[in-house]
């Protein structure tokens, strides 16, 4: 991953094709196997797992990613002509797709019950690790959203719902439901604010609105100035709410600062220790607030 | 410590009295020791040490802290209305003063040899642990200036100088010295920027100047902008440089998220494995484009 962007996200998104194209290219060059160095940007010594496409007309061959350091070690080896053998045992296996479910909790709006804002992260993870940061850190602060609108005796118009969404990592099944149900119950979704970037210091809101929208949102954001939001962006969203475009529902996320996010990205190193209790709360509490302004001002 | 400021810095303003202040009120009081609570936002095992003051009206009794886990847990202990007996042994003492030194190292100017810009951190630590943030982070950054300066063919035309300060964390010895010898050596000190609150994630600068050095300053933020840099902001300065004020220096800082400050500061947590490779190099090159800037267009 190039550490020349200081977008941590750019760098994946031009690195990325790396893991997950990595089995198809190999295969049609006849490679038995594919192992690729994993998408971090600090050197670790821990593999980080992630998508893999395959493709039917080449041999769906193992793929593995190994660490930072490993990779680097093994290209030394390699530029020194060394002859290698690597001995690759993989236990991963597709299983069957088997039931699961999106979780929700929601405040009924007191004016305009049928306008749903919805906040969420998703409840899937790698199996590495417990997931704290990808994305138990955006389940919680959704829960806290919640909490903190009852805590401040806050009866807000509309509803809002907190959504854990299943299947983010493999396939999107919980945000493509959503959907489905919103469409089912002729829901009026207005807005949805996704936290999965890790739950770090947060810095900024991005949005994907009419441009009105965006001009009545961004009015709001010297009311979050001092609470450490630096900026309100655009292009906002998130897998899982990606889908509510349909219903022209304005979609956002909270964009923390991500310098440490892809230490722990589908590794074992992402772990509740690693959460940072303060940085949580302070994301917590500026998606409550934007949550709040949302609710009484409308879009 | 107030959780609800966001600037932790505030937080242990407001606070920090509770521990430098404690023995003497206590004693005053009729204490025969002070227990204080850390300095500390999130709840932890550790105890945080830091500066006490004594007055010589009252008796030194002896001081500690005691972890946030650990107060929390007496405070329970003494509502609850329970007799408590506490047994101290502590074994600080104060120890004569000993001969020690800044360490510098520095690129001699092209054009103003004598003028000098000085970039440092101290070198000094409480013995609780490495000092990794707190302020080996503000030592590597400001050797990474120099280097990164060399390292990409740059001739100054003034001095540059990294300087890692001596005794800063009790009496600023080192700093007072550094005046001292600019004055004997009748040196220029142009510009000084100091790194001491941790190898975060750079967010802004801060600066003492003039009115009109601070707008020229300000012209050059745009620059920075791409780098992760939101503001710049006045009052800048350190402990360490603070002394060059009487030479009218301009001073500064580097800002960076200090969320996890109180995670680290002055506590056993505070070693290398904590600072983020990453987030140190965003600081150092920052710091690196501001000196150059700096150099490059003059105060």
């Amino acid at each position: 991953m190039n550490p020349t962007n200081i977008n941590v996200f750019k760098s994946y998104g031009e690195s990325g094709i790396a893991r997950w194209g990595a089995p198809t290219i190999a295969a049609k060059y006849g490679a038995v196997a594919a192992m690729v160095r994993s998408m971090a940007i600090n050197p670790d010594d821990y593999p980080h797992t992630g998508v893999t496409v395959y493709n039917d007309s080449f041999p769906k061959i193992p793929a593995v990613a190994i660490s930072t350091n490993d990779a680097n070690w093994l290209s030394h080896q390699l530029k020194m002509k060394m002859q290698l053998t690597v001995f690759i045992q993989t236990n991963c296996m597709m299983l069957p797709d088997a039931p699961s479910f999106n979780v929700a909790g929601e405040i009924r709006g007191s004016e305009f019950p049928n306008e749903i804002i919805t906040v969420g992260g998703h409840l899937d993870s790698w199996d590495l690790a417990e997931g704290a940061h990808d994305d138990g850190a955006g389940c919680v602060q959704s829960i806290e959203v919640i909490r903190a609108i009852k805590a401040n005796g806050i009866k807000p118009k509309r509803t809002i719902r907190a959504v854990m969404f299943m299947n983010e990592e493999n396939g999107r099944k919980g945000g493509d439901k959503y959907l489905e149900l919103a469409e089912a119950n002729k829901e009026k979704h207005v807005f949805a604010l996704e936290s999965d970037e890790g739950g770090f210091t947060p810095r900024g809101f991005n949005f994907t609105s009419t441009e009105m929208q965006f001009e009545k949102i961004a009015s709001w954001q010297k009311l979050l100035l001092n609470s450490g939001i630096d900026y309100f962006g655009k292009n906002g969203g998130g897998a899982d709410i990606d889908p509510l475009k349909k219903l022209n529902t304005v979609l956002a996320d909270i964009a923390p600062d991500t310098q440490r996010y892809f230490d722990i990205h589908h590794a074992a190193t992402d772990v509740f220790e690693n959460v940072s209790r303060r940085e949580l709360h302070l994301g917590a509490a500026n998606m409550a607030a934007l949550i709040y302004l949302v609710d009484k001002y409308g879009l």
